[in-house]
């Protein structure tokens, strides 16, 4: 089957028969939802990419198993130009979007199980690795929409799965019989699931001994059996209610996000890839966290480009492109956001080839890339509040510019540079309001700081990942405390 | 006429005939419309403090002009003291509401605006002094709320007030006659006009010369004929109207601003504080600015309390609240929290009496006051998304909770730490959600970086009031350029 | 006994009879020794302000105990207007100085002794502070220069007073006699001690029950039988021996620290304060800490002043001054030195009456203060360096510039702005480097680092003086979990 | 002939006949001169690692012009994996000499002109990029070393080159004849210019119509008739004539920055590579200046291991290693030195071809690379300082330590955890102490500052470098401005 398109993926999803809650309803209709619509356009960018002349050959490439040309974000990193590419790509639909497209978390889950499970088989002679392949086979045959499923509700942080007063609160193997496992529990967080296939479940830490019933990986199709997902509120939701288009800024695409509820959710065997390796779950969580702090070099320096457009747009608007502070903080936008690309370049040039075969970005660098993506975007949107004006929140809404009598005096008052009619200047005003305020501002703000881990994870990780007695030697010889270099030696 | 009540504040303002549009609807019920009420509750704050016997203190004082008791609001700043209590005063609203109070602006300007007349009157020969205290004499006796009336639209941001293609860019006199002035143009980001009883309105730049009728200071009925107001919109604003609180956060409270037009709006002469004397608009400007800026000491930092208390409370809830890093992030929030308030109190203890008798506080410190509200805030409120977690964006609606089938599973997997209810969970996540996205979030961070000015207008002053040549020759000196100081001189 | 002047200063410190070592060697004649005289000018600033007319309110005042007037830095403070002229005198000092002038240590130390002793007596009984009041008097009446000696030389940091392998890691009361106590240790950094007359150990930190020998307070000689003073190295140190002034840079001044050991130093009974009272050994440790922690908001935004002034005068010398970004970077400078000083002085006007009588600066915003000032001085110097050119590190030595042939060549080379002689520029160069590299960059970046704690010292004592649980209430009643507040009541 | 070793690049230094002065004195010895030296052992460990087995691969390539083994630093890049290369090997040798190590400047300056020189002649006719071959093969075949020579002394910075009251502000061709051309003016800031064999004359600036005599580039012996050097002064030079080692703290290794004179220097037509053409001098800048930014990326993430390791090091001397706060700021110290690396490596590996064959690294990227570095290791220094407390500057010296009397003293009492020798603890500050003030600090601070352009620099570049026009284009296409992209197209 050749590669969808845009449309034929959404109607793909029409066919998923969803247990889906929004706002206090089931929804039915969930593919014409006018919440939901625009996260699943962003998502169908990423198919569209595949078949536009000029994203094609950044979009597909050709697959490892099937030796057929498949989506990019169903492949696996063959090399490190394939995860230069990954990246490039991730800034492309960024720009494209300005908002996350929710695609990555099953690229980066494949890439990360396709390589664990190689070792878990290696080390206790079980057959997960085959099996996955074989999923993930027709996954490309398909051109399915995977989504990864990991970060668990996690009741109180300071205990583990296993001493949890409620045991749900981390999904686990609840029974497991001859055909398959038996799931339950609930996954937070979990982006694009409503406009996924299926998803791969993965563990979300380490698991230790004596609870083994949470080191579990498989693939579930969101519509299966006690899946429940209910949709989480967005800031400004109900204006995509309102049938028009400025007041939402970012009016065609958007993020989205579910809890995921397992009700004793049945998966046969032969979708499992990991049932009670305990010993295995942290380099699971480890990869994928690195694939996916990789990603972000590449989606939050997109969204920063149409940021950084639109503040530059808005000092036109405004009569002030030329002055110099607005052209020292426009530079420090772009400073930002390419530093933040170059972490996401270098890890990926730097990566390397797994036993498995497929490649992993850098750990140290993309635990480095994401940990500026917690602070850089923030300072992103204070520098383009400050560009755009304080009329980016006092703003009156599109109902008053249309409205008869008003309309009129709203479209003179808010004139500003000549030759740039009102309405540009309020639709540039609502695209910047709607990322650092409104229905794209948690792509951009909280999942900077939260996707793929908290910065606290990345610290521990860059310890981890660091060789500190290097260093340390490096200092003692200089300092002369352990023999000095001889130069001349 | 005694101070008036919170209550009797609330129901003077239905007495008010407004020409007021929000959402493309003319309003009538304005007292009373949840979008509006929140700010209405937030400047009704201001007189309950003034009755309230822990806080009758702060919130009055005995009046220059009437030798009876008046709310601060009203009042002039007879001694530094009274710039400190002004500033603490702040600080407790700014706990109690969680957002603007608005009634700053009225209060900020009375005092500019009664220094900048005794020297308008001094050099000119004008009456206005007099004309203004019998105003405020007035506006003290009925104990009104006074809004301050002063950005103007701008229109091009590169030329001045007369080089503007559409004249009305700014407020100006477009008549004048034996009975008053005729006012025309419009005023941008009004802070709580829709809450006041009178606004005061001021000139916005340095008026030069041949553009005199640009220089215009008078107070107005905030339902004058010829006054129209369009509200505008506020982020989640819809979330008010769902007729339940969770989702709202910051339920009871919130801020408000309006796009004021002035319609050929006749002003009595007894009304008008300055008319033409271009010579001391930047004056007035200065003036309200500085005590603007001081003002922002107050307010930002008791918001800055509430967040982290919020943020203090989520970490306790999520069971992390001894871990070193959060620890170390709640530090952070209140040192930045303190400074501010730090440099509200220090520019306050430092203000200098005026020739015409009242206080101003110092200048150059109340800029740098300011200058850091326009940074930390916005790192206040990225601490506080790290710590709260991602649930911030990703919860579901109060619909969801309160559905029957799925809010007992909302109920069961968003409980974190033991004894704490779940839905103290989600309020404290929505609290800080409103701060950070929503209702409440223009009064936390877009006010905080353009309200009173914008950064550079605080550099600019920042420049201008620092004696550069004295720390010159400081270095000279030092450096042996200048001759050295002989110690035992 | 009249004030001092700093020539009466000088000479009497030659009168004191060190056991002092700087390099290697026994100094004799350390009052005219070129590397240590700086920071005995630095001192004598302090003894000549207070007989200068323009400063002479400033550095004086009327003295509780004797009602004669007395050098500030001897004085208790009796209102919060002691704390803030306090701070401004340190400011004036720091000007004039640009480092350390070390007499603050003593001030600190006077103030915070005199309240803890007077608790002290209330709890135990004992008569500490009327020694310690006669001790003060006689102090006030001879003008004694005087040092707080707190820091211990703390051994291993992991382990208490008592644990150490070695006990004289702190200092303590080896024996006690009927006619005193004998003390054995060493305190670290002591800053300028071999320009005091006289110094007041402190304990360190808090003295845990049973480690009561580490809990001693009692003035000492600085020539005391048995203190052996061995000078800390400063950057650039040899450049004062070279015998010419500009590649020194700040020539005249400078800071000291040295190791001051107590080789079984007899102290009689009236010159002991405190001598196992560990229970107020913290208590004594924080105000003198709050204290000096509230200094610093007045001398580190002195020296701020000069280096701002050093700064702009380059951008002048090299023809820049009114390029857009140094603008910029000269107003982030002043910014930054005024939130200092704005900090140090709201905690001076925001101080309370100790029950001793004298007042005590506001603890958290003292702790806010100097936590600022462990951050800002360095990007102070960043900015400077940014703007003052790399010649601040390629200058060659004033040597070259003298000599004969090669003199005339970099006269001609160096010159930048017409009008501006070549040696202005380098004397401008080389002060700078001073505070950026040379002998007073230990007062401008280390001291601001580590003096009066460091800065996790701030970050406990801001979370200790903070109220959690009114923050904590103030969000939970607006998010609802406690009742909101009915605005009508 | 073979690739030198340290040795005998030591030994080829002494054969050059500097007309050279230091501390105001013409120095001959100036090989084995210990303030000297220390900058050509760090040079020599260029020439160390091409011998070295580990690093050997590192450190040499095969030449393109000879088919020879040859230096990196000697080379041309032919393909993104060699400026991959060359920034690994800059990390290395920032490790190995926790310093500049001077030679990259040549091999910048080497791709630079070679790939400037091609389009020049392609244009104009010329034959310079023959005679550059030529003159780089010898280079190789001698295994030279290159100083590139581009800042000049620049006069007043308002001023072009012509402008300048003195036109010798910038170095320039006074005369043209026959055989060659005669240079006059100074270059400043010369880094390593003491240790090279030659130099490679560059313009520093966009030279303007009538001013072409200020486009010159040519290759000039370091100790050519009218060449005179005079050395910039080091923080604590003296210290390295002191004997002994600890108090220099990095005793082997060290920068080093001359003054260029060009006293009518006769350079031959072989040795010229553009003599007027004026159009072409700015792209020789950017060029070296991106290769240059390029460089910091690779030297400075080197120096600072050596910073982080010493101060981790420092945190298990003083025996607080694993508190939280000290492990976060290790962290944070790692994060900001990978995050240098990482834009090093990602502007290498996205560099691009040029005409003339060799590779440039990403413009874009080179630029916010070396950004950062203007930013990042004040940073880590002022971490740096943190961790290793006050004695950084207040530690006696080495003298005193092997003073007999009170060497035993100081032993005693700056022993910290246990099992580490007072002397470890003390050579350990020293070294951070020569980076954060001494003799190494310009290498990792004012460099990183002003080397390779200083921060303005980069933020023009980062304007030019970007297409705004584009990123508008995106904002203006998710605003509705322009028409929005059909997903479904």
């Amino acid at each position: 089957m050749a590669l969808m398109t845009a449309r034929q993926y959404i109607d793909s999803l029409r066919e998923l028969n969803f247990d889906l809650y929004l706002l206090g309803e089931k929804i039915d209709d969930w593919v014409d939802h006018p919440i939901i619509r625009p996260s699943i356009n962003a998502v169908a960018m990423t198919y569209k990419l595949a078949h536009e002349e000029r994203t094609h050959e950044l979009a597909t490439t050709r697959s490892k198993l099937t030796d057929e040309p498949v989506s990019v974000f169903n492949s696996l990193f063959t090399s490190t130009q394939d995860l230069v590419r990954k990246v490039k790509l991730q800034r492309e639909l960024g720009q494209r979007t300005g908002c996350c497209f929710q695609r990555c978390v099953g690229m980066d889950a494949i890439n990360a199980v396709f390589s664990t499970t190689y070792e878990i088989d290696w080390k206790h002679g079980t057959e997960y690795h085959q099996r996955f392949k074989a999923w993930l086979k027709n996954v490309q045959e398909q051109d399915l929409c995977i989504q990864g499923a990991m970060t668990d509700v996690k009741g109180d942080r300071g205990l583990s799965p296993g001493q949890q007063a409620d045991p749900d609160m981390y999904v686990h193997i609840k029974e497991r019989n001859d055909d398959g496992i038996i799931l339950r529990g609930a996954k937070a967080h979990q982006t694009g699931t409503t406009n996924s296939h299926e998803m791969l479940v993965m563990p979300t830490l380490r698991i230790r001994e004596g609870e083994e019933q949470y080191a579990v990986t498989c693939a579930v199709p969101t519509d299966a059996e006690g899946i429940r997902l209910i949709y989480g509120r967005q800031p400004c939701d109900l204006r995509k209610l309102e049938g028009s288009d400025i007041d939402v800024g970012n009016y065609c695409f958007g993020g989205q996000e579910v809890l995921t509820i397992f009700d004793d959710v049945f998966v046969p065997w032969e979708r499992v890839f990991m049932a009670g390796e305990a010993d295995f779950s942290i380099a699971l969580v480890e990869r994928f966290a690195s694939y996916h702090r990789q990603s972000y070099g590449g989606c939050k320096a997109g969204i920063g480009d149409v940021l950084i457009g639109a503040a530059a747009s808005m000092a036109e608007y405004n009569g002030v492109a030329k002055a110099a502070h607005i052209r020292e903080k426009i530079a420090e936008m772009i400073h930002l956001a390419e530093t933040i690309h170059a972490c996401g370049l270098a890890c990926s040039h730097e990566g390397k080839q797994m036993p498995a075969g497929n490649y992993q970005a850098d750990v140290l660098m993309a635990n480095v890339c994401k940990h500026n993506v917690t602070r850089f975007p923030y300072e992103l949107i204070r520098l383009a509040e400050d560009i755009a004006g304080g009329l980016l929140v006092t703003l009156p809404s599109e109902k008053d510019f249309k409205h008869l009598e008003i309309g009129k005096d709203l479209d003179k008052y808010f004139k500003a540079a000549e030759h740039v009619p009102t309405e540009h200047r309020v639709r540039m005003l609502t695209l910047i309001h709607s990322m650092a305020f409104g229905t794209t501002a948690p792509s951009y703000r909280a999942e900077s700081m939260h996707g793929a881990g908290s910065p606290q994870a990345q610290k521990i990780m860059i310890h981890r990942q660091t060789d500190m007695e290097h260093k340390k030697q490096l200092a003692r010889t200089l300092a002369g405390i352990d023999p000095r270099e001889d130069i001349t030696d």
